[in-house]
């Protein structure tokens, strides 16, 4: 690792500063080290707080507010003074424990501005990080002698955009991403709002008609694209954006507690990073890596432990309607210490029992999958969401036909893991409560990684997904499962804002609309063309992809119902697209049997990368994606397309030079359409080296991906 | 034990059933074994279920409303139709493992009705228990088919007043007991009401002007005592109650969680129990045991480590004002991981120190205490109340000048055991996440029981002191707490309700006005005449007697500040007339040191009883109680007054017939007065037996102590 930190002062390189001391007003203004980004900071004649951005000279963030609002202190939103502005660089290149690529560099200019309040003696200080590629800003409190709590209503961080962007949006919700994206201008997200509202979701708190959920990608007239979220939410409520259409301002929105509250404060302290990226091509919002970069080192000192997987599991069955995760349909509702499930009539739909498992193990063993998930193993499940109920499961109790100790030693013996479950239905007390025993119960019996889940409405009851009581939880679970040395998987937590660099075993999270929905109401084809520019700007996403069933065929389902709207191929390239360092192969071992030939790209694609390029890259339409693999030679690239049917071309310029590789391609059939012929597809193997060009037709929402091997290691 | 259980659904002893199934009226009686009291079921013309008792012929309660109203189905209010009752007797005698009696009787013949909603077939029943001292009910939900999970708005209960009788009561308010308690007519009780709300304490939330807390007492104009409370309040949220003027009806008040629930229930389940203590006298009330009967015998299997105790302690210190619990006065706020102790400056006054631990030490054993808590010892005590913050103790770490070590090996050479402390703030997050670290820290260090505190707005921000979530909290802690073989001592948590039969490893609860208040607002000569009859029908309060200094001298105390509003003597008294099997002597080593004659009182009381026996009794008036020590000869009596002073005058004939016993009494001296002459007090020694008369003057909420010791065991 190469650290180098100028912590000049008077640091002018790329720095300028206009400070004038009348109090009345300071001009600072920092540029990215490229110079291409410049960020000028302001207090208006009142004391407002207030900045702009500029990208190659035009703004990009007209001149916007900051501050905060209070309920028990001043508001610090005008009547400061300026006291001071520090300015200096950073420039170092860390090695994440997983990622997209094996080094990342951490460069930027910061500036550093304290001010103060004088008629309450109050000290605010804004910090800036200006980087080539975006711009971040957190508010700092210093400890001082006239201000410790600070009981927020409202956080006042103003983005203000120059045009009538492009947006690629869902609304903004205190409980849940779990939403289709709407590509629209922004003029017109108000009048689309109702139509993308997912109130069926089992918990969902959409908050207005303009207000949307970050990461929030935009493309302007002129071609530039945007992106704002945040990094770092640690201990604060989560971040939404609401949209004043008349000046085209967005605004923070905050997450609100049980009381009302949105946050709770107490200095010395910081508050997460507010994010803007800006690029001249989508690649550029792909390739970025600020909101890593705005996260602290990592604080786990031993991380030998975190290591990314693909794995198999007893889901799909359950989420496509053949098997129930519950064991019984004898009783309304169930309590644990009460309902005795030795005594009720098996269901004989409950998918995790013995055999099950075990026909899921050879497979995965046979394929070369060392992990597998099983959900619906504990008890619970008859009675586990809508209800608002607290003691849902108990996370160490086996139903009475899932014999554990004999999965275990079964799995044990073909070299496959289990993946331990944990959905604790938005319980947060209940599952704080049973969390030491439910780690230690994993750690005793083999487990490494655990899928945790937060569906339904949390509880303690009236706060909310993305709150920072709630928040506050979801890193109490990373931080104490990295003391049993266990990875997370978090679905339906709050969206991820880079803590992954700071907690490496945080391997996965939900946070949008999964491949669940497929078999629920269904997913756009440009769905998984929108998720790389926002959902997966904070961090990987656990989409689990891989149906070859598109169909979605079982005796339970009904006619009419969703399925895929993907072609098959498409469902392959996703392995690259959607970067994760744990990915599922998510349907079942008989539904690949039928396409071994194709399953052969998933149990040959890698899950962590040494280096990753964005060939083609346009939100909802279409990308391309060429990683190699961590610790290897070996190329995959993934290709998709929304609606519409395109050609990929690219060069393979990125191969060494000199090389011969044996490139297998697996594209869509020459007849392949997701609606009409998704089935339809085509694997050939190509001898490449780096003059190679590639040119491959995508069907309409198809896909491609490949598969680039030295022939030297074609041995 | 002897446990008699007559489960004859046909019992007509006692119990008469006038049955009609008609579908539409259906009347019960049931009375008690002695015949005196009788309740009455009946279902009204439209459903609705509804109670009343008579004593000896006479309504006590007149014709009552039962039932609760929901949020998520419909109200069980009315619209029932009669399904069955089964009636049942029993007869039991249990030992409790403290208490004020070393055998207690259970004794009752009971009523369970069920009733059915045809509209929805959900099942309503009503189990009525009816013993010679009262009258408990409580509602049950049976596992059915059409009903599970049940959202509280309100429950219905209604205690339908016969007179405008005198009421001994304190303001209804969701987080706080510590109020005087106010002594006037049923009807004058909203003119009374704005006089008595304690809007200084750190946390309340008073509820109407016509709301009172339980358990409250009554007396009729026919000189009858009621008192109405509950027991076995689990998982479920305290009740107050609401009185109409009009009708002189009181209903119940449950306290609502942050989204404003009052209860939330899930088939199969049992509210806690509604009672009525019906008595002729006013000593009836304090000998009654329907409040521990009504609660499920003990679940420790082993409680040989469960043990009452007299101790002394570094607390007055910090409620007079001399010392501090804080360590600094460098720091506005303070921050656990942050605030680095070991550089600031030490205010001085910090009391929980090294020093200062052992001279406790050295005068506790001395004078053979056993037990010393020490409040102040941990980091977090400059900034922990008031600004509803989440972590604010850690629980395991000391300040810098307690050496935990050294004073552990000091307690040990010198036969003192260490009581812990856990100031939570209200936080419950914070302390069930670190309540494993810190009941094993306590464990490791010898420590066997904890105070802990509940001071301030709860945590989770907006959650109630008295509603179902802090109560499942509380009682979490107590049977974790049992895990680890450690005594609880719970302030400012709810009310007890007789749970101390069921977890007798909760030896104490604050839950009222406590001695801190005299060296706060003072404390009203009638208090602790009021406390016995109304907070301890729940269970023991740890009120913390013994100031002796009762001017509360010390340098830091203002002029006209509150000083204690008894004389010394009454301090005596108060170890027998306020019971509970942990005592404080809870004034510092140096004030005892001035009246070792008196203290001599305290050392020798005991705190487990074999026998209680209340001779004189009149709610905030008078009160004399004889009781005989668990395991020994010995006879302590106590008796106190209120603002007038009187003579006590009973005959001793309780003693064994035939024994000399050497009295010790100590009363008020001759011109003792609680405002001008608190500290003259008088000690004599006479030989009594069982054909003795005892007739003593009390000054001025004065008291007297006797110890009785048979002349045969003071060798």
């Amino acid at each position: 690792m190469k650290t180098v930190r100028l912590s000049l002062r008077t640091l002018l390189i790329g720095v300028i500063g206009f400070l004038t001391y009348t109090n009345l007003f300071a001009s600072n203004v920092v540029v990215s080290p490229n110079g291409n980004l410049a960020l000028e900071f302001n207090l208006s004649s009142d004391g407002m707080p207030i900045y702009n951005l500029s990208f190659k000279g035009s703004e990009v963030v007209k001149t916007s507010k900051l501050g905060l609002r209070f309920t028990n202190v001043d508001d610090m939103t005008s009547g400061f003074t300026f006291v001071k502005a520090d300015t200096s660089s950073f420039d170092e290149t860390w090695t994440p424990v997983w990622g997209e690529e094996s080094e990342i560099r951490n460069h930027y200019n910061s500036l550093f501005v304290t001010l103060k309040q004088p008629a309450n003696e109050h000290i605010m200080q804004i910090e800036f990080r200006v980087f080539d590629d975006g711009m971040g800003f957190r508010y700092v409190f210093p400890e001082q002698p006239k201000l410790d709590y600070m009981y927020i209503k409202e956080e006042c961080s103003e983005f203000a955009m120059t045009g009538d962007h492009i947006a690629y949006w869902i609304p903004g919700d205190y409980d849940t991403q779990e939403y289709e994206y709407t590509v629209c201008l922004l003029s017109k997200i108000r009048e689309k709002y109702e139509a993308v509202l997912e109130l069926d979701n089992a918990s969902t708190t959409p908050i207005s008609p303009t207000c949307v959920q970050t990461a929030l990608t935009m493309k302007t007239s002129e071609g530039l694209y945007l992106n704002i979220h945040e990094a770092a939410l640690i201990d604060y409520s989560c971040m939404h954006l609401t949209l004043d259409e008349k000046t085209l301002t967005f605004t923070s929105t905050l997450t609100p507690d049980g009381t009302g509250m949105m946050g709770y404060i107490q200095a010395p302290c910081v508050t997460p990073w507010r994010t803007v990226i800006v690029s001249e091509n989508a690649a550029g919002i792909l390739a970025s890596r600020i909101t890593l970069n705005l996260n602290e080192p990592c604080k786990i000192e031993d991380t030998s432990w975190i290591k990314p997987f693909k794995y198999m599991g007893i889901w799909w069955e359950m989420i496509s309607g053949k098997g129930t995760w519950a064991y019984t349909n004898d009783y309304p509702s169930v309590k644990l210490g009460y309902t005795d499930y030795n005594k009720c009539t098996p269901n004989g739909t409950h998918s995790a029992n013995t055999a099950n498992a075990k026909r899921y193990i050879d497979f995965a063993s046979e394929h070369g999958f060392h992990h597998l998930l099983i959900e619906g193993w504990n008890i619970g499940w008859e009675d586990w969401v809508g209800d608002w109920k607290e003691d849902v499961f108990d996370f160490v109790t086996p139903y009475p036909d899932f014999d554990l100790e004999e999965v275990l030693a079964y799995a044990k013996a073909h070299d496959v893991e289990l993946i331990m479950h944990h959905e604790t239905s938005g319980s947060t007390r209940n599952y704080e409560r049973r969390l030491d025993t439910a780690y230690q119960f994993m750690v005793d019996h083999g487990y490494h990684s655990v899928k945790s889940g937060y569906v339904g409405p949390m509880i303690p009851r009236g706060f909310h997904h993305y709150d920072q009581w709630c928040n506050n939880h979801y890193l109490y679970c990373v931080t104490k499962a990295a003391d049993y040395k266990i990875c997370v998987n978090a679905h339906e937590a709050t969206r991820p804002t880079g803590i992954c660099r700071t907690y490496p075993n945080l391997v996965g999270n939900e946070s949008a609309r999964g491949t669940e929905y497929e078999a629920f109401q269904g997913n756009s084809p440009h769905h998984t063309l929108t998720l790389p520019f926002t959902r997966l700007i904070g961090g990987p996403m656990d989409y689990t992809p891989g149906i070859f069933d598109l169909y979605i065929q079982n005796e339970n389902r009904k006619p009419g119902s969703p399925r895929v709207s993907t072609t098959l191929t498409k469902q392959l390239a996703l392995y690259v697209t959607m970067y994760s360092p744990i990915q599922m192969a998510a349907d079942l071992p008989e539904n690949y049997a039928k396409h071994l030939d194709a399953f052969q790209f998933i149990k040959d694609v890698a899950v962590d990368w040494q280096k990753s390029l964005y060939l083609e890259a346009e939100p909802a339409e279409y990308l391309t994606i060429a990683r190699k693999e961590k610790g290897g030679e070996r190329w995959f690239i993934g290709g998709i397309t929304a609606e519409n049917a395109r050609h990929s071309r690219f060069a393979l310029d990125f191969l060494d030079k000199g090389v011969k590789y044996e490139a297998t391609i697996y594209r869509d059939g020459d007849k392949a359409d997701y609606e009409t012929n998704p089935l339809d597809y085509k694997i050939e193997k190509k001898i490449v080296t780096s003059k190679s060009k590639l040119d491959i037709a995508l069907a309409r929402s198809g896909g491609f991906a490949i598969s680039i091997v030295p022939i030297a290691d074609k041995k």
